[in-house]
């Protein structure tokens, strides 16, 4: 089986992909006590139709790949791994984005780390209250093909109110302390670019980059597939965080079809299981709702099991 | 692409395997108004490495595979779609099982039609309150292989509380009015033996078999693939039931990783989101629990749009 096969696209876990290519395992997969923790699937496979490959280059940083799909629209791939397609992006970036943003009163500043597709920045802009968006992504070649590819997704790109950076998001945190209201880090698994997106000393430079009243947000993998890798980032989180939260919803077509979503403030007064503000008529969500915001905290037992 | 290449077990669409294979397209697919509405995911295909084939047989009425799998222990296949794995199981039958059994404050009497593989079973004997369960599968090879290769499913096919008939649901039902607290209807897709499990008729029968407080719940299709038959069972529904609800949780190896519920109740009095009883300390659940239960009915906005 390969990646792009009779007009199929497969999206092995890393580890599998580098086995059936009689490859030697390169994949570095976060661990802790010698178990692995996170960005691998082993064992399952999801596959689209391909109908017409529309851009595939390798960047300084990884493989990008876009393909128009027979029934999903136009698909971002990085280094083998989907990570949206046109016709269920909007779960993802709603609730990646908007559980900070409406937990939060008042978000004037926000920072978004990685999301070079735009579809963050778009549900950011939704926002009246934002005064000025910062984004960093450290892959331009993304963003590039957002543009050109993903036009409902990038349209935030020429919006007046950002401030677009292209480096390391690790880097840039460094010269930012006490800014930010909101932060959302929309990074790929820990496989790659975004491996250093999930340690502790990372968590500490966004705590530091955010106010008072701030309140961050990351992509939080999957519980089926991820939870060791959930616990650890819960458990440590919770000695630099008064307040750390998990939540999820479903993605059709990222591995196992749902996808986590950690939320951490760091005023031990702010609940961000609930809303502190409410969709107005000029906003349009086609995912988020208040009561989705409430019930994406609610989890299923075996996953409540693994964070308390 | 075949079904089972190189190692590996592949769910296509079942008009989608039919293409591949060269074969004219004989899928059924429910229609309205000419829109298909269910039973099919074109475009997207979902693989689980084998370990082990260790049954494949064509029965009376469907083609039956059971595999041991890599990560996901063994898997039960239907007419080439996984209905079970061992890893995720719990997740579809505890939810399709006890929204409707702690929505009703006294089930005694349950039906379930379908669910061969023994996992609603082993939920509903969970309930103390049960008397009697009566359980009518269609097709008997689907229980044997499941008390063969899946015992952690089929263990409730011993107990004393079992009446096992096995038949036609569709047919059975009318043989029996007024009878049942709960009904639960654990499909397969509507394509195959399943077909008659989602028409109007088959819902009026189940009407008939409630007694006056019954609550039903059945199979309902995944809101990313087949919101137009959701909406088209809903609105039926609300002809025959003062009550029509749906309800939806992960599930990690169905179709886009979701599995929705449809849950009706005989009386207008019986609010179903709202648990009537809740978990006992000898009662041991991986999925469910009170709050998981009224969260379920809380609905992303494009599915809400859909559905009112």
């Amino acid at each position: 089986m390969d990646k792009l096969h009779k007009g199929w696209f497969t999206e092995f876990s890393p580890d599998d992909l580098e086995k059936l290519n009689g490859e030697e395992s390169s994949t570095k997969l976060l661990k802790s006590d010698g178990q692995e923790m996170g960005g691998a699937w082993p064992g399952q496979a999801f596959s689209l139709q391909v109908k017409k490959v529309l851009f595939h280059e390798k960047s300084k940083f990884q493989d990008v790949l876009v393909f128009e799909s027979t029934t999903y629209g136009n698909v971002l791939v990085l280094d083998g791994i989907i990570q949206a397609t046109e016709r269920d992006e909007f779960s993802y970036q709603e609730m990646l984005a908007h559980l900070p943003m409406f937990a939060h009163p008042d978000p004037k500043r926000v920072l978004i780390i990685g999301g070079g597709d735009g579809g963050i920045l778009r549900e950011v802009l939704k926002h009246e209250t934002v005064e000025k968006v910062t984004m960093c992504e450290i892959d331009e070649m993304v963003i590039d093909v957002a543009k050109k590819f993903l036009p409902g997704m990038s349209s935030g790109f020429s919006h007046p109110k950002l401030d677009l950076f292209c480096g390391d998001g690790f880097e840039f945190l460094k010269n930012h302390k006490d800014e930010f209201d909101v932060i959302i880090t929309d990074s790929s698994d820990p496989v790659g670019p975004a491996e250093s997106l999930f340690g502790q000393s990372y968590y500490e430079l966004l705590r530091d980059a955010l106010k008072e009243d701030g309140i961050l947000s990351s992509q939080g993998e999957s519980v089926w597939l991820h939870l060791p890798l959930i616990a650890h980032l819960v458990a440590f989180n919770r000695k630099i965080f008064p307040r750390v939260d998990y939540a999820q919803s479903i993605v059709s077509t990222y591995p196992s079809g749902s996808m986590g979503y950690l939320i951490c403030a760091k005023s031990a007064n702010r609940d961000v299981t609930q809303p502190a503000r409410h969709p107005t008529d000029t906003q349009t969500f086609r995912f988020y709702n208040s009561e989705v915001h409430k019930a994406a905290f609610i989890l299923p037992q075996f996953v409540k099991n693994a964070l308390n």
